[in-house]
């Protein structure tokens, strides 16, 4: 599918920041998900929340299932991810995550995805085959830089310009955009 | 004890803003309450939680212990509360907050407390009476306006010029200062 272009991104463009909270790695049960609805990089709208299987399968069906069962989900325009993980390695799959809602997405990380050590954590895991297909079906790792800080984003449903005017538009004091520092702040001061 | 006279009231002063979460009335169980660090009304520097009883006596307690153990507690200038009661009638004893904490709190509520519903409804509780001591020990309810908008405030160890500005600092576009508004938003949704 060929990326949507934004037509114009207003300075308030509602965009869903997802984080996920403290957990105890390697062990069974759940991690809460928070998704935060913010209006560009200045206010906080709403607040939403699932939760997935530490090292689990079902990170995407529940982030589609929570942002399409939101009052909000009309009014988001786009979603942002802090990488491709949640609850250890329940990894989203960003191309279906992106059919299922309808939204681009940008799952960005403030250092260099390392690839090698993904794989060499994952073939400790069941089904690491399959987590190791999503983690390269997210397509390519785009390096790019938004006032002095060097950014990585996985891209689908929107282009590389238009992704780089929302993370400019959205990053203020931190390595992260508003939208995905906020979401980090909420589900780890929920958690545990 | 005196209020403290904030010698300058910074733009920036670090509001710990608190209220709780979605809940059935008249259930037996527990409550989330949240607790956001504010800068003052502009960013979200951390996020805190506790639970409490719902229809209880512990949300003095429960408070004083989350503030007190929070790695944010030396930064935290003032406490501000959505009204006096969390979880039903678990009644925040302000007095005592102030006292536990050391830390000046603002009770605000943009609708004038109805004391007289408010007693019909606790009579219906058990130890009414002390519930009752602890809403008429909170004083006097001061009404000001901010931007136009009226709020009712019960205030201690901080003056009635002092929490006014506060306020002003905090309000934008909502009948909430924005440490109240986002707290509402996060419990809300991270509850039920």
């Amino acid at each position: 599918m060929e990326p949507k272009k934004f037509r114009i991104i207003k300075p308030e463009i509602r965009i869903l920041g997802i984080d996920d909270g403290r957990f105890v790695p390697h062990t069974e049960g759940e991690v809460i998900v928070v998704g935060v609805v913010f209006r560009g990089g200045c206010s906080l709208d709403g607040v939403m929340h699932t939760h997935v299987a530490i090292d689990g399968f079902d990170a995407t069906e529940q982030l589609a299932s929570m942002i399409n069962s939101s009052p909000h989900c009309k009014q988001i325009r786009l979603i942002m991810l802090n990488g491709i993980t949640l609850g250890g390695f329940n990894i989203v799959d960003i191309k279906k995550l992106n059919f299922d809602t309808k939204l681009p997405i940008i799952a960005l990380t403030p250092e260099k995805p390392d690839l090698e050590s993904v794989y060499k954590a994952l073939i400790n895991l069941p089904r690491a085959e399959e987590r190791w297909k999503i983690v390269l079906s997210a397509g390519e790792i785009h390096e790019v830089v938004c006032l002095c800080k060097k950014i990585y984003m996985e891209l689908v449903g929107i282009s590389i310009t238009d992704a780089e005017e929302i993370v400019k538009l959205t990053l203020k004091n931190s390595s992260l955009p508003e939208p995905l520092r906020v979401a980090h702040l909420i589900a780890s001061g929920v958690s545990l």
